[in-house]
């Protein structure tokens, strides 16, 4: 059985979870406190030398890391991958869209907003971050507006990868009013057989 | 035939070429010069609303952006994308830590080092782009002691992806001197037939 070393509250990890519940993939759950170094032990870094969750261990000792990549290798071969070339590189554009142009500013701006303290130097960032996190949700929602799902006709896993940090973007103080596009598609995102909430 | 419009001196660009050269896939090139604000024109935006460069132009009216997407797009059904399941999942493993844990440090390092003023206030971010461009790179050579590619024991587009802007590491500031697996896997990308270095 598959198991997945996370933390409930991360969107990275939540994306895992979306997926295999989605798919109705039997899996087993480590919960693991990065916030507390659970990803800095030896034990954890033999697994991931990169120290980061989610981590699927898909036998023992055989472990992938990168929460898109971990998509890509559970939907190998199931309706949430584009089966024609076209969509599937378009599935994949939104994923490293989401790695590079928003998951930095969306999902680090909930971070700094939710969990450290009201003092803390990192809000400094939050300005920044907001504003970045703005031109994302611009593009997606652009994007969102001619066609329902981020890879087109069809929910993939690209949309799973963008819901993660986009339907609580407004944790960190990036308000979705202005976005109905966005707002419509995480409801069709939400209306997906074997949908779950994140526990956050 | 395939347009690529791009930045020659871009890592990011480089990956587009270097497959395309590999996989002997006719393309015409358009320079696109970033830093003049050639990505931020309304004409590019009408292409990329990301406003970024690579971008692939497929047929004339199609677009896709995204680096690591173009170069999952260009190897899809070549030698340069991995026919097992793992051995893709292990692939775009490297290409998202390419785009989240080395990209953002190694290429914005040099990009300061290379490009701004020697009194620019962002050349105070070098000291912390350059600790962390070296945790990337011993994650990369804890992996290179073991196996000759990043994905397996065949090129593929992830050892594209990540040649990019590791062989120019130096250009920011992070020696590769410590680095004996990865330098040697430069060396085996380097003789890889249809190898093109970088104009940069």
């Amino acid at each position: 059985m598959l198991t997945v070393h996370g933390m409930k509250a991360s969107g990275n990890c939540y994306k895992v979870q979306l997926a295999l519940e989605q798919l109705g993939t039997p899996y087993r759950w480590v919960e693991v406190d990065s916030a507390a170094g659970g990803t800095r032990t030896p034990a954890f870094l033999a697994m991931n030398p990169n120290g980061k969750v989610p981590l699927l261990e898909v036998e023992p000792g055989r472990y992938l890391p990168e929460s898109n990549a971990i998509l890509c290798f559970l939907a190998d071969g199931t309706r949430l991958w584009p089966a024609d070339r076209w969509s599937r590189a378009q599935a994949l554009q939104w994923m490293f869209f989401e790695q590079y142009s928003h998951e930095p500013c969306v999902a680090v701006a909930r971070f700094i907003a939710r969990w450290l303290p009201a003092d803390h130097p990192r809000r400094a960032e939050l300005p920044r971050l907001i504003e970045r996190g703005h031109q994302a949700l611009a593009v997606m929602e652009r994007h969102l507006a001619a066609q329902p799902f981020m890879a087109g006709g069809d929910h993939s896993i690209a949309d799973i990868a963008l819901f993660a940090y986009t339907h609580c973007a407004a944790d960190g103080g990036i308000a979705l009013d202005g976005y109905p596009s966005i707002r419509a598609w995480l409801d069709r995102v939400r209306a997906q057989p074997g949908f779950v909430p994140m526990q956050a």
